[in-house]
C-alpha cells in the first residue's frame, strides 16, 4: 500500500424526505443562489421541496446548466453572483450541475485573468464560495468530492480540475428523487459508476492493497446486481438507495487512496464527448472494453478477479479469462441500455483519427503505469469500431 | 436502507514515516501535551519521531494511560492541562490512549459537576480541546470516530460516550509502528476489529442494504486473510497496512449508516472486563459465538452470508450452516491466539451470575431488535463456559 494523506469533509444527508434538512445547513441570512439544469426538478417535485426548505432566505435562481456543463454558461452565473451579492450556492441536479457550481464558486474569486486557466493551466484556487448539493442523478460522485469537469464548445475542449476548496459543505441524497429518471440516464449513471471503480481497481500494482480491492469488489457486486433492477422496477427504494450510495463511494476518494489509478478510459472518452457530444456514460462503455483488451497483460490479475469475483466467470486459461470478463462487462453495459461500439453511435475511422490526433497533441501519459502510447489508443479505439 | 446524516472530518496521514507530518497539522505556537501509555513507544522509536516532529513547540507529556483507561488517571491529565495552559493534545498509542484523550479534552471544559456524568448520565459536551492521534495498535477505530470507553475501577464500571466534538483533527497511521506489537495485542486487535464489523453486519434487518453488506464482507475477508499472516510474519508491510486500514474502516461510522446495529457482544463483554479485568478482545471472543448461537433465528440470513462469503463454509441446512459458521469464527479467534471460553480465563458460574445481575440492574435493551432479555444473556454466557 502506498502512503497517502486524505480527508473528506462532506456531510451526507441521506434518505427519503431529507431535502427539508438543508435549512439547518445554510447560515441564516445568507443570500442563496439555486443552480439547476433543464427543469426536470420542476416535474419531479424537488423544486417545490427546495423552495419550501429555503423559505426565509433571500433566494435567487439560475436554471439551464447543460449536460457537459459549458464554461460560457458558468461565467453567466459568476456575473449573477457578483451582481446579487450571493453568499451561498445550492446545486440541484446531477454531476453536471454540481461540477458547474464547483467551477463557479472558484471562478468568482479567481484573480489570475480568465478563469478558464483553472482548467487549462491548472491555476491555483485560493478561495471559493460555500455551496451545498441536492443530488438527483447518481453517477459522478461529484456530491462528495472536490473534482469537476467543464466543457467549452467553442474550442471543443472538456477538461477537469480538483481542489479541496470545492467540496460541497453538505449533499442531500434522497433516492426517491431518482424514480423518474429516464432509462438512458439510469444506464449512463450505472456505467459511469462502474467505470469510476474500474479506473481505480483494474490496475497493475506490484504491491498489495487487498482491503481496497475487496471494498471495490463490494461496490461492483452491488451495482451489477442492482443496476438492471432499477430499469425493471424504477420505484424500488432499496435498489435506488444502494445505487445512489454506491455511486458516491465509487468516487469520493477514500477507497482509491494507497494504490495506483488508471483513468485512461475517462481521458479517451472525454475526447469523444468534446468532438461528437456523446453522453459521458456512452463513451466509457465504448472505451473500457478496449482498454481491457489492449492492456490485459499488465492488468491480468485484476481482470481475473473482476471476472471471477464480480461476474462469476473464470476461463480455463489467461486468454479465455480475459475474453470472458470483457464479454461480461460488455453484456452488463448493454443490459443497462448503453451501446458499446463506435458504430452504434454512427462514428467511424474519422472519429478514431480525430481523437488520436488530439491525444498526440496533448502528450499526456495515460494509464496507471504511464505506458499507453498514442498507437495503443488507436488500437483501443479500432477494437471498438 | 434507513435515513441517516453523517460526516467524518478526520484527516488521515497514512504510511511509512508519516509521523513527521504532524508538524503541519498542529497550529504553530500551541502548547502541546503528549499523552501515551506504558512506554512501548520509547522502545519502538515512535517517541523519538514524535519528539523530532514537535521541535519548536512547547511540549509537555503525560505517560501511564492504562489499558481500559481509568477515570482517575484521566482527571490527573485534566489537572495538568489546566496547570500548564495546554492548547492541543497528541494521543500516541492504541484505542485506550485515544479514548482517554477524548474524555480528557471534553472533561477540561465540563461545567456540570463531576465529568464522570459524561459517561454515567450522557451529559452534553459543549466544547472540547483539539487533539490529534498517532495510532500504534490497530483495533478500536478510535482514531477516526467520536467514541470513547472509560473505566472506573473503584466502582467496577466501564462506560462509553460519543460526541462529534471529540473526533481527532488528524490521525497518523504508520503500519511499521505495529511491527513490534506483542502477539497478544495483535490477536486482540484483530478480534476487536472483527467484532466491530459483526456488530454492524450480523444483524436482523427487514430492509435491504446490500451495499453496506458487501463492504462489510470486504473488510471481513481482508482481516480473516491477513490477521494470521501478521502473527506469522510480523514485518510484512502490506499485511500490517491492510489490517491497520481495515480496523479504521470497521468503526469509523461510514459503513454502519443506514442499517440497524447490535452491540450486545460489546455490552456483555464490557462487564467481564469491568469485573475481572479481561482484555477487551478476549471478552468479545468469548461472547460473540454465544450471541450467534442464541440469536441465530433472527440473524440467520447474515450468519449464512458470513459463513459462505467470508469463511467459505455452507451447511446442508440452517442448523448446520449456523454451527459451521460459529465454528469458523471460533477457529479464527483461536488462530489469532485468543481463547474463546470463560473457563480458559478461570471464570465460572460466579462470573455468569455477576454479569447477569449487573445487566438486569442496567435495564438496557440489547441487540438490534432490543429483544435480548436477561435470561438470554444467561443462556449466551452459559454456552461459553
Amino acid at each position: 500500500m502506498e502512503n497517502f494523506s486524505f480527508v473528506n469533509p462532506v456531510k451526507i444527508l441521506f434518505g427519503k424526505g431529507t431535502i427539508g434538512q438543508i435549512k439547518g445547513e445554510i447560515p441564516a441570512g445568507d443570500k442563496v443562489l439555486v443552480v439547476y439544469g433543464g427543469g426536470s426538478i420542476k416535474k419531479n417535485g424537488v423544486y417545490g421541496q427546495v423552495a419550501d426548505a429555503l423559505s426565509g432566505y433571500e433566494v435567487h435562481e439560475f436554471p439551464g446548466i447543460e449536460p457537459n456543463p459549458q464554461y460560457e454558461t458558468c461565467m453567466k452565473v459568476v456575473a449573477l453572483i457578483k451582481e446579487k451579492g450571493i453568499d451561498y450556492l445550492l446545486a440541484v441536479g446531477g454531476g453536471s450541475v454540481i461540477d458547474a457550481v464547483k467551477f463557479i464558486v472558484a471562478a468568482v474569486y479567481y484573480e489570475g485573468g480568465d478563469p478558464w486557466e483553472i482548467l487549462s493551466k491548472d491555476a491555483e484556487i485560493k478561495k471559493a464560495l460555500p455551496f451545498g448539493a441536492i443530488l438527483t442523478l447518481p453517477a459522478t460522485g461529484s456530491e462528495m468530492n472536490g473534482n469537476s469537469v467543464i466543457s467549452r464548445a467553442g474550442i471543443q475542449e472538456k477538461l477537469s480540475f480538483a481542489s479541496p476548496l470545492v467540496y460541497p459543505k453538505f449533499s442531500v441524497l434522497d433516492p426517491t428523487t431518482t424514480y423518474t429518471l429516464p432509462p438512458r440516464q439510469v444506464g449512463n449513471g450505472v456505467v459511469d459508476t462502474f467505470v469510476h471503480i474500474t479506473e481505480q481497481y483494474l490496475t497493475h500494482y506490484e504491491g498489495d492493497s487487498m482491503l481496497q480491492d475487496k471494498l471495490f469488489e463490494g461496490l461492483l457486486k452491488t451495482i451489477v446486481a442492482e443496476g438492471p433492477k432499477a430499469l425493471e422496477t424504477p420505484t424500488d427504494y432499496d435498489v435506488r438507495a444502494n445505487l445512489m450510495w454506491a455511486s458516491t463511494w465509487a468516487l469520493n476518494g477514500w477507497f482509491g487512496n494507497g494504490r495506483p489509478q488508471d483513468w485512461a478510459t475517462h481521458m479517451i472518452g472525454h475526447e469523444l464527448t468534446a468532438f461528437y457530444g456523446l453522453d459521458h456514460g456512452q463513451t466509457l462503455a465504448i472505451v473500457l472494453p478496449g482498454v481491457m483488451k489492449v492492456m490485459w497483460k499488465s492488468k491480468f490479475e485484476k481482470i481475473r478477479s473482476l471476472g471471477c469475483e464480480v461476474f462469476g466467470v473464470c476461463g480455463a486459461d489467461q486468454a479465455s479469462t480475459v475474453d470472458k470478463t470483457i464479454k461480461a462487462v460488455e453484456d452488463f453495459f448493454e443490459a443497462m441500455g448503453v451501446k458499446t461500439h463506435l458504430s452504434d453511435y454512427g462514428l467511424d475511422e474519422e472519429a478514431i483519427d480525430k481523437v488520436c490526433k488530439r491525444m498526440e497533441e496533448r502528450r499526456w501519459k495515460l494509464g496507471e503505469c504511464d505506458d499507453i502510447t498514442p498507437d495503443m489508443i488507436r488500437e483501443i479505439l479500432t477494437l471498438r469500431r
